[in-house]
């Protein structure tokens, strides 16, 4: 980041009419957005596009969701009709969505689609590792590629989403294969699932550890064996939005997992991540503590897709207009207080 | 509020493509405002506006301000030309700003302002009474009428802002006068003050609790005694609007002492209001609590002026968005889950 533009942006918020400091976390994104571009007054970015990656999980053989695999297939034919919840917030955020097929268990065969399927579903962690190393790297190739063609076609700000039934078991498989951590522990209810089932999700966790036991100094181990096509293409994402200097809001749970490989494996790539909620999924805000992000909202949101970041998208915008259309307390006349 | 568009509203929620409850504050905000305005649809409230309470307190003869109280007429003038925070946000939400000069002390002449000057100022609460309760009577009329004249215009979504230096402190004291709280428990920086000046302004608000003992069983001697003309206006004009049925969204810490005045007088009220954000203001979230209200953001902000309320006003409307935009399991082919 550039810190002689943070520097510059931070002596300037000072001089808007305002106490010092009151536009809070408003303050801190427009700062950070400076050290993204290297710009002290960063511009309203635009155009901005939510990328949804979409793939299948073979866990789901163990009954790990609410929702039946079908589900992703047919939740990408309603992101292509403009019906799910992330294309409508996206309109009201004036974002584009770009569906990417990076592993969907199904042949999906639609020109809104950007076909980059790595294979039909990853295999069943429970039994073995879901992907092999080589597949885990296509996937992340899959959202690197992605990031530098929509930063080649003028896009400024990303953000990520995912459609998978199944792939907050991975998620949660990703952080305790990290923390060490019981699976218990980071284990939630998914789309859905009542005390029961959610204990039950949590032991095919703890069996799928067993089984692999990925390395968690090795986030490439722990993205293969317990991870997803899915999450691996939106932690390339990050890592190319975070390569050409271009900010990355990150969604929820799923996303902020995928967030962790990514600065697991490019510590420096975090600066360019700003965390839009903290989702009702148990263990999202442990998961925001590890990433180092303070998320923007707290609407008890747990739907995915990237809705919850492109809600912030709005957030964002209006921390760059006070920047760039307060009046200074020189130009307003206005008195300094002694704070 | 409409219980049966409320209970219409939750079970159409459920055939939407998503988890059951998944899209969750945006869900209860949809209920929220069909209750409020008795539609199973609501449209999305438009035209909006913010309206800024002004007003001066003779308790800043104590020095429990880091800005002089000069400053509210500035920035009054600063509303007016637009180089306000408020105006920035109020401008990103598609809102207008609406400025109240209900008791600042210095004259006021702008064809911006709406003049409803009820005093040159409150009285200094650390040696009587802020208001007689005439005043105060007249203080909340301003704000019924205020919120009238903009129903009448056609607004159909409201917001609380206000400027007033030394607000802080009346805020402060009409928590403690309310909870029965010392004041040391419910003070907080204001536009930043250290903290050794926190215990000043602390002891002043103990002081004015001691002298004129309001009596936490009558909200309009509360609001006489420890409150001032812009927490009044406000605490009418959220009457207003909700005797009109029409949704109001409270902005930050004087705005939510303002509308416990409200709440206090009239508990109904309260099914109108959303609250915006959580301030950093020290005991703003008591306050919330009190209200029975949950933010919408928590962004560390302690601006006032509507800040944060019309931040929210986008969060709203996409909670009307996704009930009106989404297509349904049916409609959209997608296999329901089992939750």
């Amino acid at each position: 980041l550039d810190q002689q533009a943070i520097q510059a942006i931070r002596v300037y918020e000072d001089t808007l009419t305002k106490p010092p400091g009151s536009l809070g976390v408003l303050e801190s994104i427009a700062a950070q957005l400076g050290g993204i571009t290297g710009q002290a007054f960063p511009e309203v970015a635009a155009p901005k596009a939510v990328v949804v990656m979409a793939a299948d999980h073979g866990v789901v053989a163990e009954g790990v969701s609410a929702f039946p695999q079908e589900v992703t297939v047919q939740m990408v034919a309603n992101f292509c009709n403009g019906g799910a919840a992330i294309n409508v917030l996206a309109r009201h955020a004036g974002a584009d969505v770009v569906v990417v097929d990076v592993g969907v268990a199904a042949p999906i065969d639609h020109p809104q689609v950007i076909s980059k399927k790595v294979r039909l579903g990853s295999a069943n962690m429970a039994q073995g590792p879901a992907l092999t190393r080589e597949e885990a790297v296509q996937a992340l190739e899959v959202g690197i590629a992605v990031a530098g063609e929509l930063i080649d076609r003028g896009y400024r700000l990303l953000a990520t989403g995912e459609m998978g039934i199944g792939n907050t078991t991975a998620s949660s498989a990703i952080v305790a294969a990290f923390t060490g951590q019981a699976a218990a522990a980071v284990t939630g209810r998914g789309t859905g699932l009542d005390a029961a089932a959610v204990g039950r999700k949590a032991a095919v966790i703890d069996r799928a550890l067993a089984v692999n036991r990925p390395d968690p100094a090795d986030p490439l181990d722990v993205l293969a064996k317990v991870g997803g096509l899915d999450i691996a293409g939106l932690a390339g994402l990050i890592l190319g939005a975070a390569a050409r200097r271009v900010p990355v809001v990150i969604d929820g749970f799923i996303s902020s997992a995928a967030a962790l490989v990514a600065a697991r494996l490019a510590p420096l790539a975090s600066g360019y991540m700003i965390a839009s909620h903290c989702s009702a999924e148990a263990a999202h805000r442990r998961l925001l503590e590890l990433l180092g992000l303070k998320p923007l909202l707290e609407l008890e949101m747990r739907l995915g897709e990237g809705t919850g970041a492109v809600l912030a998208f709005g957030i964002i915008d209006a921390a760059l207009k006070t920047l760039r259309e307060m009046a200074t307390f020189e130009s307003a006349g206005v008195a300094k207080g002694e704070a």
